[in-house]
């Protein structure tokens, strides 16, 4: 019984918070700049070293530049692993990882001022480069021995910057990366808090979500070729007009979805370019995206079939041409159905309005549910907000998650 | 019968057709690069002076810079005009307005041999800066008295040259197109022969069409603001997607046509940005032009009415923001019905397949109206092509139409 009465310091975790806010800010309100590799990052990085230091931890750091605080792991026993990442998107708010990574020094920080007595290690870490300055996932993937020196060799920033030059300029050797991979035996479970970076949670008034999936997905970029022709001399029983068929489209996703896919399947068309592209000319051509989601690989490949034949439809009636490309697939993860039970436990013994749900963004514990058992609990996000400065998320609600962070570590280390 | 046995010399207009091709005619088949004032244009501008005066007609240039070549025109009676453009777009086809000033010359040397006697003097016109390399109808518009000090003054090409300037490093001054006007009492009557411009006669298999209106037209440019979000992580009912509205207005263009047109609207979409325009983002906004054309007033105004009325309602439905801005509004005009009377009768004289129809695209002509009776001629454009190398009509499409202009301007000037 002693597990669930055991509290984390509110206070220290938001005062943590706050302060690594500054680090990286922008003196003009435009939110917050600390991309991997790049000074905030790394003073950032000085930062959290100090506060695991402090916080009585072990403090490691691997080959990938992930940074560990570690309570009474050893080679002995494999570890229960916590964390996310702190580095962040250009204009960034102040929660998303970093919350996850903050959240799991203070769970681990609590449970060592409490002396909990765990079957298991208990490491926090915060993974190197999730948000994707030189490609993303790059410490979690080095952990989980997934990376290449390809990989590290053509890594660059949107400047030019590669990843090596980035690494080199504070002491650090990328190829290290290659040396960062943690044999899945040393890791008996990961679990990762992160905000939802959606509106689900906030719509539905929960506290705290328990998420079972991290959907998969494809991204296609499709073409449509029709005729380019004048606006105005051209009647409109004798177009081929692209944009058109991309429209009709567009109107039948919902009904596809319907048919095809689940409760959790989305797809969105986001990109958008006409071919010649003047008010005055009937677009000869259209290129587009398309993004779609769902946890099950079956529903993903039934929605890619029926998405298929409703395009090719559209073009034999139409007139047009149909190609696309696949530009990204990524298969879904299932989160370790024991450690889901023991967080909706662990939710339903602290009283919280907690709802299963899926994870339609990516994390590190995509990765990392390759090497080892994975779990994850999502707070809400304020109006679905993410990747943005008016990121929010309710200090109750932090507090909320970061206690159900605790108890499930606790359940997961076995803790006496 | 004297007149309906007069025929061009189909020769003579074929040689100089290829000829004026020559001049401004891109060294690797990318076309015809002959925009107004520029090196290639004066060129053309002095070989046509030429060929008015081996023509045997009175060779004449106003203010404005446009070339006539008059046949027994004066001061004591009205003239008949005939003309078009010799200036091109870039990267043009041999055709276009080009066409249309030819077929003047020959018109007027083949009457000039027959010894035609006419009640009215007869004037061919090569219209300055018709297709818009200072804004367009530039001729047309001075010989009309529409033309301003301010207009001239800021007239500027793509690359900064202003008019003023363009038309000094060739000795003239733009400011005397001011001197250009006509008054409407000189004018009896202004013809144009012109390519289609699209597919109808080359699709319906006739030979010449009869132009009973120039479209007028409305362009908008439109938003459709909604909520950019996450493409994995909102649920398809928690979103409002910009895109999806445009899309639904899209598939009602055809209604609205149906419901509120007449047989020659047209309606286009022919420019859409999305916003932020990533494949993974629900776009929060779109922003597009419509570009919609019909002959008559009434009918515009009512579709711009349900355009309106079926934007609020899925902006209402779709919970989006709907704006819009007026970017163009150019009134219809109507040929005159004595003129369409004697192109027709003329085309059936001849024999020749002939079509009624409404001209979707600009001309001088649809300046020329404002101070004359006016009509066009239009001979087919194969597949519809136009402002392309490609642009192709028949040659024996070409001598039709240009022995229907002679019997045209036969009947209007009142040869005996």
């Amino acid at each position: 019984m002693q597990s669930t009465q055991l509290k984390i310091n509110f206070q220290r975790l938001k005062a943590d918070i706050l302060a690594l806010a500054e680090i990286g800010k922008s003196s003009d309100d435009r939110g917050i700049y600390r991309m991997a590799f790049t000074d905030a990052d790394m003073q950032a990085r000085a930062w959290l070293e100090s506060r695991i230091v402090d916080g009585g931890l072990e403090y490691a750091s691997d080959g990938a530049a992930n940074q560990f605080g570690k309570l009474g792991a050893s080679d002995d026993r494999p570890s229960i692993l916590m964390g996310s990442h702190i580095d962040s998107v250009p204009a960034a708010g102040h929660l998303d990882g970093t919350l996850g990574v903050l959240t799991a020094l203070e769970c681990l920080r609590t449970m060592r001022e409490a002396g909990s007595r765990t079957k298991y290690g208990l490491e926090m870490i915060a993974f190197s480069d999730e948000e994707g300055r030189f490609g993303g996932l790059l410490g979690s993937e080095s952990l989980a021995g997934e990376i290449t020196p390809e990989r590290i060799h053509n890594a660059v920033d949107l400047s030019g910057v590669t990843l090596i030059d980035a690494m080199k300029a504070h002491g650090l050797n990328a190829m290290d990366a290659l040396q960062a991979r943690r044999s899945p035996e040393s890791i008996r479970s990961y679990l990762e808090l992160h905000i939802e970076q959606g509106p689900v949670l906030d719509r539905l008034g929960h506290q705290v979500g328990v998420v079972e999936h991290i959907t998969g997905l494809f991204k296609w970029s499709i073409r449509l070729i029709g005729n380019a022709n004048h606006a105005g001399t051209t009647p409109m029983n004798m177009r081929r007009d692209a944009f058109h068929g991309l429209a009709e489209f567009s109107g039948e996703i919902p009904r596809i979805l319907e048919e095809h896919g689940g409760d959790n399947s989305v797809a969105t068309i986001g990109r958008v370019d006409l071919f010649p592209g003047t008010a005055n000319t009937v677009p000869g051509r259209v290129e587009f995206s398309l993004d779609c989601r769902d946890t099950s690989e079956e529903v993903l490949e039934a929605l890619g079939g029926a998405f298929r034949r409703a395009l090719s439809a559209i073009a034999r009636r139409r007139d047009l041409m149909f190609e696309f490309d696949v530009l990204s697939q990524v298969r879904s993860v299932a989160c370790d159905e024991m450690i889901v039970q023991t967080v909706a436990d662990a939710a339903e013994a602290l009283g919280l309005r907690s709802h299963r749900m899926p994870s339609g963004a990516v994390h590190d514990a995509q990765i990392m549910a390759r090497v080892a058992p994975m779990g994850m609990i999502f707070v809400p996000s304020k109006d679905g907000r993410s990747h943005n400065p008016a990121e929010w998320t309710h200090w109750e609600d932090i507090e909320a998650g970061a206690n159900l962070a605790l108890q499930t570590l606790l359940k997961l280390s076995e803790a006496e």
